[in-house]
């Protein structure tokens, strides 16, 4: 039984905005606000110490793991939250290297996003023999070589919401001798993934986009089954540990996936996520998916049609199939344009040096919002509002 | 203008339980559970992306930094808030290393907390030619030599409250050209520590213990202001670049302390770490040092006293200068000891294989506690309470 698309009643919007952020920044589930404040005063508050078993704190990034793990087709006990995406693809990608100790390079593609290259130019530095390189969006596949310790991309690229084809660049690594490492933060909430048919090894991604677990939510991270007791995570804290409440010297990893984690979880943050996720539950991620690409394509078409001759152009395929769950446009003075719009009661952002970028998120997002924020988009254009003198002083900046 | 010691009225806390685990986790601030209330309605449910700007949440680390720095002798920008304390540490080792890369060795105490232990474990298995070495607490100082890249220590040990001569050690490091990491994950907020005159060059600590901030706050890093402009961390991800909205590909360490980000930051758990911050304000750290030492001094004349003949042997050092704000005994049947007297509403901690202990917060705790803590610990004792058939099984174990 599932609940129809949208169910804005499980959020607390504000009104007069519509929302087409939410691949930056979900917005806030009541559930959400409910639990975080029973966290507080009825965990914290009323059962101190003891909440950790009491209220199951010490197994919650476990439990949150697993509420996310069907979003990503991976099975139970394969997923756990926790850290930042950043320091979650530290760990992936250093485990990936371990697994490849003959091989020098971690492959990624020019345009990912930049934590991710950053992330991999950190460890890689750390790692004498080891390099990080970079090549076109196209030209990956066939990159990959024996050189090739791991395949590092992101499924969804950040700003032309382009998707890669998971399975074949994961068939053509593996073909290779080399192990993947997926970032899908643009990606979990948004379209079913299937990281078990597909064979990865690793995949992180982030809790606070369309997962909606609030600013800085725990992000997550995947290590296939077969993988795990294999796997040696270069950040081994004591959470990481077999038994951290004996206090051995020695780092002795636990079993499973609990091994990928680090220090003490925040648990405020992590309840917050947790009751996000519960909507999951009642909604399919499939008709999610279906419903996006409708939006989005409706989205492209009135927007086109209404901004004609005002310069956008589109960088998001337009076939549904081949993008995440959102559309940019190139656009002449965009970083102004989407100023004028924020000041509009439309949210989107803007990603350098000229795009213009609308997420689309099924769960509260509607057909009328998308053709009025087309419309509005259109005036914007049309009147050259973002011109005005002193209007940039004066918008809402967000 | 300073508040009077306690100042209980600070904190939610639970009636009929005297606390003594703010060492495990501090109790609950009002300013906090309020403050995240706010964060949760008022700015991400309110503001959505806009609470980045609107609200602060992007130099929000930095704010909880600066509130942090005068407790442990920092300037301000020295200090910033974030990921765990293992994660804090790996950051600050990893730092250490390549500010000496000729030298092999990390020097740390056999003793130390695990978690330390294991993140050094895991650092030196990334880079060929660096290795862990541990030694007995007195032999520290002796050990440091001319391998020695960095000493790593905890300035209060976790189970006997011993206080390392954080001055002593530093002077010796730097006599032998090493750097060190301070772990003050017992000091901050439990004692006046001075990094600046000492000269440490790193430090990491943790939020939720004397500071307050909640189940698994975030914790937070310190770097020797004349070092931020050449330290590298190897954890290099977004929002430690110089401009992490221009999506650079390549790394550029942002100045200062902020290089030592990594991913998003968890604003929930932040705000509420902040929040319990405030109370510093009104409090000397001086003053809560010099009543947790008469506190500390007065539970082991009762206890010692009360309990005689019941085996308990005190392991923390008796001069209140020698030890952080804790009190551990050795005590046979310890575990179960310590749970009949959390079901008695006495709430300390057993640290394996005999160690019951107690942790002194001056912000809430009083004389009366104190002694009436160490008369149900008598009579627990001598009535053998925790060795009836099913105690254990009925104790509400936390």
């Amino acid at each position: 039984m599932t609940r129809p698309l949208p169910c804005r009643d499980v959020f607390d919007l504000p009104e007069g905005i519509i929302y087409l952020d939410g691949n930056s920044l979900g917005p806030l589930p009541k559930a959400a606000a409910e639990r975080v404040a029973h966290t507080v005063s009825g965990e914290w508050g009323a059962m101190l110490i003891g909440g950790w078993n009491g209220a199951g704190w010490i197994d919650l990034p476990q439990r949150v793991g697993d509420r996310i793990a069907p979003l990503i087709g991976a099975p139970p006990g394969s997923v756990i939250a926790g850290d930042t995406t950043s320091v979650q693809l530290y760990k992936a990608l250093s485990a990936a290297l371990a697994l490849h100790p003959d091989r020098a390079e971690i492959l990624s593609e020019a345009g990912n996003f930049p934590t991710d290259l950053y992330i991999a130019e950190g460890l890689v530095a750390q790692v004498p023999g080891r390099r990080l390189r970079t090549e076109p969006r196209d030209a990956i596949i066939e990159a990959i070589g024996p050189e090739t310790a791991v395949v590092m991309l992101t499924q969804v690229d950040y700003r032309t919401g382009a998707l890669h084809d998971m399975a074949a660049v994961t068939e053509a690594a593996h073909a290779a001798g080399a192990a993947v490492v997926w970032d899908l933060a643009h990606s979990a909430g948004a379209l079913p993934v299937d990281l078990g048919a597909v064979g990865a090894e690793f995949a992180v991604g982030c809790g606070y986009k369309y997962l909606n677990g609030g600013p800085g939510a725990p992000a997550f991270i995947y290590v296939r089954p077969d993988l795990q007791e294999r796997v040696a995570p270069a950040l081994s804290g004591w959470l990481g540990h077999a038994a951290p409440f004996d206090f051995d010297p020695g780092y002795r990893p636990a079993e499973g996936i609990v091994r990928m984690q680090v220090g003490t979880p925040g648990v405020l943050s992590m309840s917050a996520l947790d009751a996000a996720l519960e909507i999951w539950e009642d909604v399919d991620v499939t008709e999610v998916r279906a419903v996006s690409i409708a939006l989005a394509d409706l989205f492209i078409t009135e927007a086109e049609t209404r901004c004609e001759g005002h310069g956008l152009e589109l960088v998001t395929p337009r076939d549904g199939a081949r993008r995440g769950s959102q559309v940019s446009f190139r656009c002449p003075n965009g970083y102004a344009v989407m100023q004028a719009l924020i000041a509009e009661g439309v949210v989107g952002d803007f990603r350098a040096p000229d795009l213009i970028r609308f997420g689309f998120a099924p769960l509260y997002n509607t057909e009328d919002e998308i053709i009025e924020a087309a419309k509005r988009l259109a005036v914007i254009l049309a009147e050259r509002r973002w011109d005005r003198p002193g209007f940039l002083a004066r918008a809402k900046v967000t």
